[in-house]
């Protein structure tokens, strides 16, 4: 594993998605301990493959933190299936509660269809951001309950249709400022952003965003990737 | 074919790369003719594969229009490649001038590596951006003594790093503000942007930038495409 850390892999965290293949999560744990990663983001199937008790203690044994819990949101959902969404999202969040997790990492979901098979077809992708960010509203005011911080996460907009219509780090912010706006001197915000460099390189107002976040106090996860190429 | 014009097909456009597997530019005029489109933009080869008078003759016994000419820009380029980048974009605007277009399309290139091969690979996006920028500068200087608008036209972000690395309506007209400040009263602007469905529908501030594109009378090309889809 090329070390991405500069020296100090005990910064680092590892999500679970990136390893899935190569172990389950105790697996996962036993490997981020040998190379010294400090800490870990899995994914809800990773630790209902080997129950969460087990995880929590081979988590704890290890000396890991968990940077976070992956991954709640996909919000858009015809009628009949808004129920199903808000359930499934209420889950992620008891889940996170209960392993401790400092947030839940959200992605925004695309057209109905795509982030709820079975709903309706559309191509209203207004419509679509208008249900993120209702469905965002509705679980910011559960997890406050759970004080569970929600992260926010830009993907890429070549997935804006069927993965997430929210696709710059400004639109996150944005949101984040309508639904939990900025309090002066307020220890951190209940709902902030996951950065992540595969999503939001090629983003022309991106330095700028990270500098707003930064001031607003948004930042819950900051992603970096493995490149695949040996030049870089 | 679909009729996307609302019955009004004479006021639409087609781009000679939609079609060019179907018949060379003449077999394309032909074509628009019969079918009661209104205008045509080709591309620098389909003009060369039959000739500049002919193509021209052709356009005007069928009652066509230009919309445009098809298209400079791939601006990035390294020291070594610079001067033969300069040179081919002057030719674009001389073809487009002497074909009578009222615009040259640009797209701004990608990676110097992408944009003029053989340019020594480089990841600075920043860098990129700068380059094109400069470059459109320059172009924009060469193309104002021909009286020739260039319509710079922002891609998708998912051809950022081989194809255009500028990838928002927003992010084109402030460079546009910066080179070509808007002047009340001035009959159109000499830099403007080419907005297309294909490349924008995925940006949360597209409305805004469509109106404030309209404002400074930057909107010189508007492209739509067919969808493949028969739901649409």
């Amino acid at each position: 594993m090329r070390d991405l850390s500069g020296g100090a892999p005990a910064l680092l965290s590892i999500n679970g998605a990136t390893v899935r293949k190569q172990a389950d999560l105790l697996g996962i744990i036993d490997a981020c301990a040998r190379h010294g990663i400090g800490a870990i983001s899995p994914w809800r199937d990773q630790v209902a493959a080997v129950g969460r008790e087990r995880a929590q203690r081979a988590i704890k044994d290890a000396g890991l933190k968990l940077s976070g819990y992956c991954r709640g949101g996909l919000f858009p959902a015809d009628a009949a299936h808004r129920s199903d969404m808000r359930d499934d999202n209420r889950r992620y969040v008891d889940e996170a509660a209960a392993l401790g997790a400092p947030c839940l990492i959200v992605v925004a979901g695309g057209l109905p269809q795509y982030a709820r098979p079975g709903s309706a077809p559309s191509k209203d992708i207004v419509g679509t951001r208008a249900m993120i960010e209702d469905g965002l509203a509705e679980l910011l005011a559960y997890a406050r309950t759970a004080k569970l911080p929600l992260a926010l996460e830009p993907l890429h907009p070549m997935y804006c249709a069927d993965r997430a219509a929210v696709n710059t780090l400004a639109q996150a912010l944005d949101i984040a400022q309508r639904l939990d706006p900025q309090r002066t001197g307020a220890p951190g915000s209940a709902l902030g952003v996951a950065v992540d460099v595969y999503h939001t390189w090629w983003d022309p107002d991106l330095y700028d965003g990270i500098a707003r976040a930064g001031r607003e106090k948004r930042i819950l996860a900051y992603h970096v990737r493995p490149c695949r190429s040996t030049r870089c």
